[in-house]
């Protein structure tokens, strides 16, 4: 059975168990105070050409989540997101647990619009109701798809007119950075983002996601906030030395030019054998709609993760290819695919799925 | 000018000042441990033929959904509302301010259905969301509208299958008590809610609002829970006294009939002049729309509360009768209506609004 | 039977009964918006000699000190107090359940000292603990002990050196205002404080505290705190009355002072009498030691608050006196402990208590 | 320079770092549905004689001590713990940031005793106060002591007789296990405590702390307050496989056993060479005197953590062994004391030091 139903499944990028046996006997400060996290921090630094930022490594991205908007919010302050947003949907609450409300703004392709963020905006006006104070997007989407460049300015242009935050969730950034849809470097985010993560976790890491804070307002005592969120690792050169590693030689995006290309060429054999996308896409999650029939074929060999049901007899699901996905693998799907697709044809030449 | 705007902008029924009076200089113990609480709590259990009912005095609404529901959840766990649910837009996320989050259902008429729940817990399946817990509804509704006894048992049997509670929110219960489209008694309240409140601020005390806890679960260490969110009066007996007059000789319903006669009245003229209502509704809130012509007029005299916009030229007002309402204040209103009304057919005998 | 266990057992001032009589009927905009209210924030501005401050009414002390602190520290940050500070005991958590540590200092008069926070500051230097951000002090503290002018200057002057707020719970500030000790006046308290309370639940209200806040740190947004808290009630107004009568004519420190008066004149007897205090003191708390004969006697005709014992034979009460304390109680209770007195040297001519 | 900071200053056991290549590439389930953490719970279950205990793997000890407390109170509940413990002052305020007081309770010796817990228990009799309801210990203490068998089950005592709930964080445990003086066995932790966690990161493992939970108020949803306080890792096998790993063969005592062994080897030096200990000891942690002189002198080739100023030329420091401490480090330790110690007896043959 092979599995595409996430981006976590495998261990690590190799180069990064090698650095853990180099490094594991050596001596080191804890809770992050070390030499390659320091390290680390500079490469990401230098990498968005800003010196001011502050870089911090975190655990997991609830965790990051919660911390970053913890940090900034007073408790009369809110979140604003789309439906679709890991903060609302997958955290188990974790915001709210902080103390903050996250405000949802449905969204068909998980994307937020500086007009969705004005609608709010005008909908909050007095102490009766929570105090809209950051704009949270996640790039990728949890559907996959990216903001452009323009868009994120525009976002941006509202946030700074309202004086809200703009909080950028980049649990997968690696996808986005390697799709070819792409035009948003790494200087515009640390430019149009009061803050903005970088996901270790689902991209070649162990574990890890490094926040990078531009805003000065939110990175003031940010270390208190990591250790009391419980993000702050005794052996804190963990998290540092696998960015270390993935920031060395572009690795980080390296690797995922890898899963977007094997998803490029699953989305390829899709739209040959027709079948339809819930969403176009450019990154490494490919959300087909399959005929209940073709996917329990397909099941027989391949896990995918559940999206949605679109009618009685269709569904959509999420393919995820990742840094560790072997190209052979995508190789049997899409064989697959194109062998179920020409039996259908046989069966029924004229018609539709 | 006169104001519709709400059902608080008067003190409280003469009444109570009398015993606050007459009380004054009493010696008693502090924080709802005296005499008159006790009494006031013996009058709701009897009136609801439950003796096993806890019965504690709150200063607010805002504050006694954000205790009960504190006290009733665990951290993970969330309560489901409307929409248009009070916790959900007008409480400044206090109900997120003690870690949970609200779970909203969009509806229109305010009201939530079995399904809904349903539906809910559907989508909540595993430890990544959140988990429902318990149901919140209010009765009226913040739309004016009510749930007929077999809609509250239809909730109650969601709520029982799946372990969630029902909690009734009944800021301006008396309304929907004098109601004549209601058919649902005390008794039934405390026994299909595991916790309801009874409104005093909007009907007739200067502040107060009773909680009446079925379920043992949710009342154990109440008092707790009350002094820990500040809604603990050192001179408790101050909410007691209120609840004790209200409840003496159904004051609280008899005031609350002459709120909601007179809202029929005004209801009656709308209808008889043309102007629509947004929402069916027979409790103390009444919900035109209006032409902004109209409604510019009508402000000359009269104060409303904005509701929502219709089109370019209609919106919606909330006028609101309370137990304070005097009844020329009405009827001058549904003169002016009347009048405008044929002004209008004057200069335009055959077309509409 | 006479009770003297807290000066919360009475109802109110009967010209704040006057007064809501007389404005009940009229109608008024909701949540602390009206004219009453602003009259009142504008006669304490005026009393302080500062006319930037900021001023709010809240419904009680637990709820008080919970929003004040809650909207003025970040998730990391901690409020000093003095161990018997009543955060830290007696307000069941409320503090704690906003997110923050109260860091406790022990000391034998329920004071605070420059030292005391210059040790705290000393022993949190890093982000493994919190960060000490405000100071908590009670004027009268709960052992009924006042600050001198010059001791609040120190506690300024150390908390401006390191950035912490210096917030006064002044839940029974008329007592400290009334006392022959105090040297305090009025500017002082806006002028040394970035935040401090007027107790009126406890000096004649029927319930209410008026929030001064000259830090606007602390200030900025400060009703979204109140709502979001539960302390922003629909009918303001009724707070806001009665602090403007409170300070018409300086009536609050002169009620203030008539139960400072009976206090003083029971410390007098006490002394006469050879009782011993537990605490010196200028207000209208009174902490005798008693053996337990004595107290067994006294306590068929009145109540106290248990103190603490002292030895196997002794313990100390807590005897309060009100605005609303008849002069005949405190003669009653001279008479009764001169009498005892009297017996006792009879029984023993040259022995001790 | 050598580091005897602390017990995690170097990386993992090297049988850890051969099983995370091994695994490295097989795709598995996410958040600790895998078959690697299913079989280290079942190690740690047998270990404990107990097959309903439940396990669950968390990142590091903050947030395990906070998950664990939050999942166990309801709002108005409070944890008692030592005024040395970690959750009081080397936590950054993580548990009062879940909503709970810690009540801290004075102790030389950094333990508790079962008539500290009766006394605050004692104190705390209503509705004002927090309600205690769980007991925190630490096993080892932050100062290194041991609770013998007969103590935790005094503990437990007093805990059954009152509702309480009994914590133990076993940050350390892997040296308590190890240590001479120890009589507490497996099944006893399991028995004797509510929940307890055995600690990874200090002992052996890169991170992670392994939950136990007897009792099933605490573990039911526990998943839930995992995920939400941020502590489930994507890759949760990661920290499964370093438990599975360190509970093969008892590698986990064993190589806690090497740490002890230098500690005492450390001791006996010390005490050869006439330096005071701060506190007996018999486990990883050694806390001895040394004038001011002396540390200047050791601290050219050795660090040490400060604990605690004794006298104007004295001073208290920790010094920490672990698994991964090299033996001729401590020899070189042994030797310059020796070293030190012979010098000053030349110079002052018949004085002190």
């Amino acid at each position: 059975m092979i599995s595409f139903q996430n981006d976590y499944s495998e261990g690590c990028h190799p180069k990064i168990l090698e650095r853990l046996t180099q490094e594991n006997w050596k001596q080191r400060p804890g809770y992050g105070t070390d030499d390659i996290c320091a390290r680390a921090a500079e490469q990401i630094r230098s990498l968005c050409a800003n010196e001011d930022l502050a870089v911090h490594f975190l655990v997991g991205g609830t965790q990051t989540n919660a911390t970053v908007i913890a940090a900034a919010l007073r408790p009369h302050q809110a979140v604003i997101a789309a439906e679709s947003g890991h903060i609302h949907v997958h955290e188990t609450g974790a915001v709210e647990a902080t103390g903050h409300k996250v405000l949802a703004v449905s969204s068909q392709d998980g994307k937020l619009r500086a007009e969705d963020v004005r609608r709010v905006l005008e909908k909050h006006t007095d102490e009766h109701m929570v105090q809209p104070k950051m704009v949270y997007i996640s790039h990728p989407t949890e559907l996959g798809t990216l903001y452009s460049r323009q868009e994120l300015a525009s976002l941006r242009a509202v946030c700074r007119e309202n004086g809200l935050y703009l909080f950028l969730d980049g649990a997968r950034l690696g996808y986005a950075m390697a799709s070819a849809e792409n035009d948003v470097v790494w200087q515009d985010l640390a430019w149009l983002c009061d803050a903005f993560y970088i996901g270790g976790t689902k991209v070649g890491a162990l574990l890890g996601e490094a926040v990078v804070i531009a805003n000065k307002e939110i990175s003031r005592d940010f270390r208190y906030a990591v250790k009391q969120r419980g993000g702050m690792l005794a052996k804190g050169w963990l998290l540092g030395v696998q960015f270390d590693t993935l920031f060395q030689n572009e690795l980080y995006v390296e690797i995922a030019k890898h899963a977007v290309h094997l998803a490029d060429k699953l989305r390829k054999t899709l739209h040959m054998c027709g079948y339809p996308l819930l969403l176009p896409g450019s990154t490494n999650q490919v959300f087909p709609v399959f005929s209940d029939s073709v996917l329990a074929e397909l099941e027989k060999d391949f896990c995918f993760t559940f999206q949605q049901r679109i009618d009685e007899c269709h569904q959509a699901v999420r393919i995820c290819t990742s840094w560790a996905t072997k190209p052979e693998d995508v190789e049997a799907l899409c064989s697959k695919l194109t062998l179920l697709c020409a039996e259908k044809q046989e069966r029924n030449p004229y018609g539709d799925q």
